[in-house]
Formats: structure tokens, sequence, C-alpha cells
């Protein structure tokens, strides 16, 4: 069988130890393996490559993709579908893996159905976002790269009295802001799921400064865009001078660790061995209550994530 | 009530985050909170203190504990454990929570049942090896230290023709062995639990280097005593030059981990929850399938830990 | 005699190896140590706390400064000076070691000169900005907490066709900038001493980008507020979709390196060698070429920092 | 003119920085440029290509050599440095830069004298132990590594009474060891040019422990080989158990410092633009009192280097 593996939308730590496994992995059953450069467009254009253990030797600890990602407009129309799928068929390409979110897998949904596509997806993506699964790959390292980044400012906080914004990644999920707000003995937490309560907030900092309290951490999701408002409102509300900080693609990048690799290796496993098994796959493998399953994409796409209650209840508990 | 928290054995990242954590939850729900040193040392000699969020402040990135470990021979003698037991009394201490293995668990049993004191035991150790837990604190961060040591060697390999064989903690149990090997790619490893077949392993090897492979990567357990004979046996019967690293103690230390700091805090408040609501607790929290339990400690220590399957046939399949 | 140490300004790391050294050094001498904590501020309102070998256990990997400090506005004033002065006066301080930048010695040199002070400064801010000296303390730690920041970038960077801009701290100097624009490749370095050439540069990046040019990184002194408008300068003119990061604060974190320790010994050492010869030191204690020196302090003050004119021109030559 | 880079001996952090800059300053300057291929083995068998941007895209954070080493017994026969010097006729290289210590420079002063090789020396080792230059390429980030693992150590040092015997790299000179133990305030540390006062120290060391020191931090020079004579002497003498880590090659990799990068791109560009100057070179370029030169290699190798006596006094006032 001929298996290509690909990388969609935003990229994350554990690609490339996934795009080893699946290399290694593939060869070790006999299969040939192919790679797609740059996500959808590249499929549209054909940046197709026959792939071999050479190349994917000393990648497993860069962050990233060697692959390159893309996110492809050009993919909703039926033409460049149908182009893409000329291209797999040339290769004589009979199985698919996608390491990308859901936005991936709601236009290999589409794909797979219209041309009997046999595709697994691995749910990929720094926010740890996707409905259906707990983990996301890269979610690990992105988290453990924001942890030394607040650690660092810890070291310096109390320096002055000062407060501390920084703003994490998470267009739609407050997921890292709030496990880097937990980890790190965050003040404060401003998340696009929860409405932010700056009175009694307010009120809570004012008393714990008075009471000695010398700075404030607060964590900013991306996607609420506010963090110079909040630095202003600390500022003006609670009388501490401000730093800002935006950590940005730092948290793609980053070596990937030990639970981002060992769940590339899994995940990249149960794709592959789920398509050799079905001559028509049009799965998500996704990694629940300590196990692996394989669900229809439908059934992924069909909802948006939403963060566990007991981490939103988080927020409010913070010291 | 009045609660205390102690260490006990080999000492592990993210003991800090947890004693951290049974202040602030403690104080959070109105309780007294005790520091006991030295673990059962300090407990037969009354080093207990009291401790407020002031003694956590600034902990929670260290590597190793605030509160220092021990290992006691002379609590298993019934003077030294009663002398334990009015240490408590005299301090009001009617909850204790321990972070330690099954050698402290089992001791605890024994005293926990004389005095009928009311306990709950955190599995900790980088080795996670303690029975009824797929996840012991501390190992989470010792992988991760280990992992980057392996990637430094990793660079610097493929300069010469050479073998490396990096000595990793694990006294009966080889799953900081395993995991380290997966996810560096080593091409060997050696473990307690796997009787090591040199022959088939050299002529495999041998063969490789014919081929073109430029250096081995060997992982060792310390509990095989085999490093370096395996430093030897390569250097003669695969004709490579060999070079080793023993890493010791820096699996130890180190901050910990996202992960580590995760479960330091829901293992405490599962254990605070528990001691609270009982008044006679006997228990270990463990960590199973994604969910928290509270189970006996004969339970725990009635049994070796074992490597789960798939991890031991992993070292079969090593590139 | 009793000498006494504190941090003025900026935090940087490095503070906490200096405050050890000074405390190990002195007590070797036969000396007193004293802690003057919060900086000028604390200085002024008497918070000074006799040091001893226990209260610097452990502090040689913290960033920033376990003494805390300040800019002060009241030390302006005589009035406060004088405050200052009788605190001294009251410990029986003879001697004064302080950690800071140019603008906490142009303080020193007035207070010295009215008060009869013995003092020494050693050149410490993360921006390498003192005139005199070609090393400030905590320049070489910044750096390399930079370097790891934009190897983060670079491992993602070229998944995408984007544009990273990278703001580093430098308030008027642009050191930090055009080093770390040197050792990570940075296409693109904006810093207070350079005019910016938009139109030049524009013509040569657009020439890139058509030849192959994936990515473009550009890193951006904070002083020159212009961080947000090169980022849309890049989208507009270059047609790249641009991501931004800004450092922060994390940058005064972080364990301080080998260099940085070192350099904080030799500085201490150097500034209490002084400090006990001399009954009425006025001086900075200096590196240059190798060597430390002392010079007054008005040599200091009297003059700009200039960054050496082949790092300036290496702006131009980057790749 | 067409430019050649070699590695040669121990490999080191830094290497990787310093080849990207040939390759970019040559091209930069209209130079073609060349690489050999481990070593002078491979500078004997030919295996040399035709170097490109592109080769060295990438590479500046990773450590050890992209062009891999060797030491090259055959090297010292007449008829292979002839075939040497065939090759590097054939591809018509008249400039040649060798990274390497001063075996490698021993071997060229010959080579160069014999054929009238236009070649230039860079001192490259993590050892920092070339005669002629205060810094060798490499130390700085073998020193970094040294000294994140001998911060881990600290962190679990204190939980237990115990000794750690920690042994660096360092054959036949102690310079890593020294300078680590300084800036990890180490109590003991063993070097091959110092003899080891054992009943002196014993004496302190057992005072020490007796007035409440919990543990004690060895750091030993491997060419010392009493790494383990030391641990058992601390446990027998002091009564400390003692616990051993060997560093090994994880000194040899990591993600060059700031430092290293630098000094690698102006140890090139010096020695690019000597190459191109004379037509007859015969030069190491050397770093002293913060200013480079270019020496003659009979200078280096005539005297072996001696650690500077500051450094080497230091080990009697550890505290």
């Amino acid at each position: 069988m001929a298996l290509a593996i690909m990388c969609s939308g935003g990229d994350a730590a554990g690609m490339n130890p996934a795009i080893k496994k699946f290399v290694d992995y593939a060869h070790k059953l006999n299969q040939e393996t192919y790679f797609i450069y740059d996500g959808l467009e590249g499929l549209i254009d054909n940046r197709i490559k026959k792939a071999s253990h050479k190349d994917v030797a000393g990648i497993m600890h860069i962050g990233g993709t060697i692959l390159r990602s893309s996110r492809s407009k050009r993919f909703f129309e039926y033409e460049n579908r149908e182009r893409a799928f000329k291209n797999l068929q040339t290769c004589g390409i009979d199985g698919l893996v996608v390491l990308g979110g859901d936005g991936s897998f709601r236009a290999m949904d589409i794909f797979s159905k219209e041309f009997n596509i046999n595709f697994v997806g691995i749910p990929t993506t720094i926010d740890n976002d996707i409905n259906g699964t707990e983990y996301c790959l890269g979610a690990d390292t992105a988290l453990n790269v924001i942890r030394e980044a607040l650690d660092k400012i810890r070291d310096t906080a109390s320096s002055f009295n000062r407060a501390f914004v920084v703003e994490v990644m998470g267009r739609n999920c407050g997921y890292l802001a709030i496990v880097s707000s937990i980890i790190s003995g965050a003040e404060v937490c401003v998340v696009p799921e929860v409405s932010f309560k700056k009175d009694a907030l307010a009120k809570r900092l004012r008393e714990e400064v008075q009471n000695g309290r010398r700075y404030i951490l607060a964590i900013i999701s991306e996607g609420t865009k506010s963090t110079y408002e909040i630095g202003t409102w600390i500022q003006d509300e609670i009388g501490l001078e401000t730093r800002i900080s935006i950590l940005g693609h730092i948290q793609r990048g980053g070596n990937p660790t030990v639970h981002d690799r060992m769940m590339a290796f899994e995940f990249t496993i149960g794709a592959i061995d789920h398509l050799l098994e079905s001559k028509n796959a049009n799965k998500v493998i996704v990694y629940n209550k300590g196990e692996f399953q394989l669900i229809d994409i439908e059934e992924v796409v069909s909802q948006t994530y939403q963060v566990p209650a007991k981490l939103l209840n988080a927020i409010n508990y913070l010291d």
C-alpha cells in the first residue's frame, strides 16, 4: 500500500515526531510512504515526494514541521479538489494521514466522501480545541514553552511593584490560558469562554495589594483581543505599573516534549493500522480516558470543543 | 482540621508543587497545615512546623522538595512509631498526606492501622513503578530531563563513528529506560525486566554498521548494573568506540513540567478532600485511564508494578 | 568594616550571584554585611538588614534579585538623601556596593560627594548600555533568553510563508537587537541608533521573497516604538502575513549564565577589594579588553554609551 | 578563490555557526566554498563537496558539526598527506580553514609546510586548553550545559544528607571543572593540575558536616580518572552516602550559546580575511584581552596550555 502524510493548518511541536514514525512504522510494515508538502496547497499543486528513512533522520527534536503547512482557500473549489485527487491517484496513494485541526478535517470530510479517499486525521493543534478528543498533539509542548516564559517572569516580578500581562495563543478557546494560569499561579486569567468580571476582580486585587501583594500576573487568551486593554485597566484600577509580553509563535516551536513524542507515535501507529485495515476510512483518531479510538470525522466537526467545566471553574479560584 | 504533609523516600520534581497546593487548598478550606521535615525520620524526631502561604511562595518551579526526605530504618521499630504518633497528637494533626513510593506506603500502612491514623498517600517516584497507578508524580519531569540529555548526545553522536551508552534511573523497573529509548530512537535498551539478547542484537547492529549506521545509542537501567559491561561489549562485539554517560541525580531535579504540576495539584486536592471526608482513611490516590481514585494501601503494596506489555514489547522494535 | 549592597533600577540576571558573592567574600575577609532592600527607596526608608550566609543559600540560579529594586524620585530631594545617609550611619555601614545603571550611578555620585560615602558601582543592565564598560552584568543571560525564543520561532517560521516581528528590550540602545539579529540571522533589525531605510529594504526583501525566501525574521528594539508599524509595513510592502512577539520581561528573568555568574563574582570581588582599600571611593568597576578597572563615576555618567561601530555596521549586512 | 572548511578532533558546539558563517561570508566576498567531511580522514579520502547557502540553512542552533570530524592516524604518513594535497589541488582549493585543537594544528603545520598550504586554524575545543588563546570555541556552551546539570543536582541535593560527585570533561586540563566549581559553588574540585589534598579537605568537610552542612558537591575532571575513587573516599572519610553522575558527551552537544555564535562568526571572518590576503598563511586565529590576532601555528603548539593561576587558586577557596 502507498501511504501519504501531510500537515494542514497551524503547525505544532509533535508534527515532526509523527512524520518520523509515519515513515519508520510504514516501512516496518513494508508499505510505501509519500510526503505532501505545504498542506492542501501542495496537494492541489502536486508537491508530493516519495519519502525514505533518510528524510526523517534527526527531526525528532525539531519543533514545527519539515513538511510545512498551509491554510487553503482554493481547496473549497471542486476543481482543485479534483486536481488533488488526481495527484494522489497518479502516485498510487491509497491511504492518507493528515495532521491538522477541525478546519482541515472538515475539508477532508468533503474530499474523502467525494473521491472515496481512505483517510485518518490526527488532531493536532497547540490550542487543544478539537471536539471529540481530550488531547491534541502539540499542546503539551506549547504549555511547557509558556511555563518556561512564566517562570522567567516570576523571577523578575517581585523586584518591583508591578503587573505582568502575558498573552498566550488560543483563538476561540481558553485552554492554554487556563492551564497556564493554574500551573503558574496567575492572579488573572481572561479567556473567550468566560466574561471578565472586572469590578469584583478589581476589588479583590486592590485589597491584596494593600495587604502586601507585590505583583500581579495576568494571562490573556489571544482570542479575546483584550491584552492591551487589560494592561491599561490594571494600571488605572489597581494602580500597578504594567508590562506586557506577547509570546506569539514561540509557542509553536520548541523541542517536542516526551508526552508529545509518545502521543505522536501512538496517534500515527493507530492511524496507519486503521488505513491498512480499511479501504475507505473517514476517521479521526482521538484520545480519551487513556485510550485511543477512531471516530467519524462528522462527530469531530459537528460540535465545537468545550473546555472541561473543571478547568473553567478554576479561573474563579486562582490565588 | 489540622493536616500535615511529608515526603518519604526518593525525591522527585512535582513534590514542591504538591506542597504548595497542600497549603493553598487547605487554607482555602480553612484547615490548619503542618510540614513534617525529613520524612519519617523527622516524624520520629518531631521536626514538625506549622506552615503558611509564605513558606510556599516561589517554590513551584524548583525541583526536589523543600521538606527534604529520608529513608528510615528506625521507623521499623514500634517504639519509634509510637514517638511519631505522639508527635502528631501533640500538634493535633488529624490528617496526613505522604508523597512517597511503595516502601513508604508499606510503612504507613502499619503505622496507620496501629494508631488509627487518617492517611492518604500520593504515589511519587521518578521510576513510575508503583503498583495500582499508571502515573507516579515526577516521572514526566525526569523523562524530559533525560530527553534533553539524549538530544544533546544525538547532536554530537554523528560526528564520529561511535556508540553512546547512557545510564538512566530505575532500580527494579525499566520504565524510564524504555520510554527514553522510544522517544529518542535508541538502538539498544537494557532493563531489569527483559533478558538482554546479546547475540541477536550484535548480529543486527554489525549489519547496520556495515550498511552505514554511524553511531549507536544504548540506554541502560541503573538497576541492571551493566552499564560498563555493555559499553565494553559494544566496543568488542560491534567494534565502535564507546562513550558512557551516567545521568544520576540530574533526573531528580529540574523545573517540574506542566504535567507534573497539574498532577501534583490534582493528587493533592483529591488527598485533602478524602482526608476531610473520612476520619480514618488508609488510602493511596491513584490515576488510571484519565481518572483519579482512592484505593487501599494494601492493594498498592500487595503486588510489584509491571511495565505495560506494550512498552516492554517496544524494546524489540527499536530502530 | 561594614559593607552594604543594593540593587537600583531595572533588574537583571546576575544580580543574585553578585549578592551571594558579596556575602561570601566579605565574610571570608571578616567584614560585616548588610542588605538594603528595594533600592534607593529602601535606603531612604531604612529597609536595611544584616545579611548572613543563610540569606544567600540557593539563590545563584535564580533570575532577578532577592533584594528587589526600585527607581526613586524621592532620592532627588536632599532631605531624603540625608535620611538615607543617617540610615547608613546608624548601621555603621562604611562601604556601599550598588548594582545598577547610569541613572543610579548619577544619583550615587551626588550622594557620595554630599555625604562622603565610600561607594563602588557595578554596571548592571540587560541593555548593556553603560558608558565606559564593554560589558554590563545581565546582558549575556538576556541575550541567551532571546536566542532561545528566536530558535523556537525559526522552527516554526518555515512552515508558512510569513514574517515574524520580535520586539526585544533596549530603551535607547540597540545592543540587544543587533546582537540578537546577528546570532539568529535575522533579515531586519530596527534600532534607535540607525534610521530605518524602508525603501531599499523593501526592494531587497521583495526580490528575496520572489527568489524563494519563505519567511522573514525582524527584530525591533522596544525603544523605537515601531514594532506594530513595522509589522504592518511588512504585510503591506512585502506581502507576507505577519506575526508579532513581544518578549518583555522574560528577558530579565532566567537562570544566570556561566558568563554572568563569573562576571558577577569578579565585579563583586573587585568592588569589595576597592572599598576596603579606600576610605572614600566614588567609582564604578568596569570591564574592558579582558580586564577590570575602577573608573570615576563622572567618567561613566558624562557620556552616553555608543554601540561599537562594528555592531552597528552589521545591521547593513544581515543576510 | 576557493576556500574549504573542515572539523578535526573532538567536536564542539559552535562548529555549526562557524560553518554557516564560512559559507555566507565567503559568498558575500564572491569566493567559492567547499566542505571537507570527516576531518583529516575525509581529506585523505576525498570526501570533499562544493557548499552552498542551502547546505547551511537551519544549522545555527544545532550542537556538534554537520561536517563530522575524526582523529586520523593515517595522516601521520607522508603518502596520505600527499593524497590529501592532491585532493585539494583537484578541487582547486587554495585556502583552508580548520576547526580543531592543538593535535590537529600540529598535523596542519607539517602539511602546510610540506605542500605550501594556505591555512588558518580556529581553536575549537570544549576543554578550552589550547595554548596562545584565552578562548576556544565551544567552551561557553559546554560550561552552560554543565551549569544546567549542576543546578538540577542542587535542587535535589539538600533533600538527603548526601554527596554528589560529578565528572566533567577535560583530559589534561581542569578548566571546565574549575569554572564549573566556581559558578556552582562546589565544595570539592579535582583536576589534573593540582594534587588533591585529601587529609586537609577531609578534616574541613567533616567539620562542616558536623556544623550542619547537608550535602557536598564534588566536581572531577575526567582526566584524573579518579571519579569513583573520590566517591568512595567521601563515603568512607566524610560519612556521606555518595551519588555519581558522569556527564559525558552531553557536554559536546547543546544549542550554541550567544557567545559561541559570536565567537564562531568573528573567528571565521578573521580566518577568511587572512586567507584572502595571504597566499601562504600558516596561522591560528586567537582571542586575547578582547582582541583577535593571527599567530604562527608553532607558537600555539610549542607549549601546553596553562590554566590561569587565578582560576587554579580558586580551587583552594571553594566554599
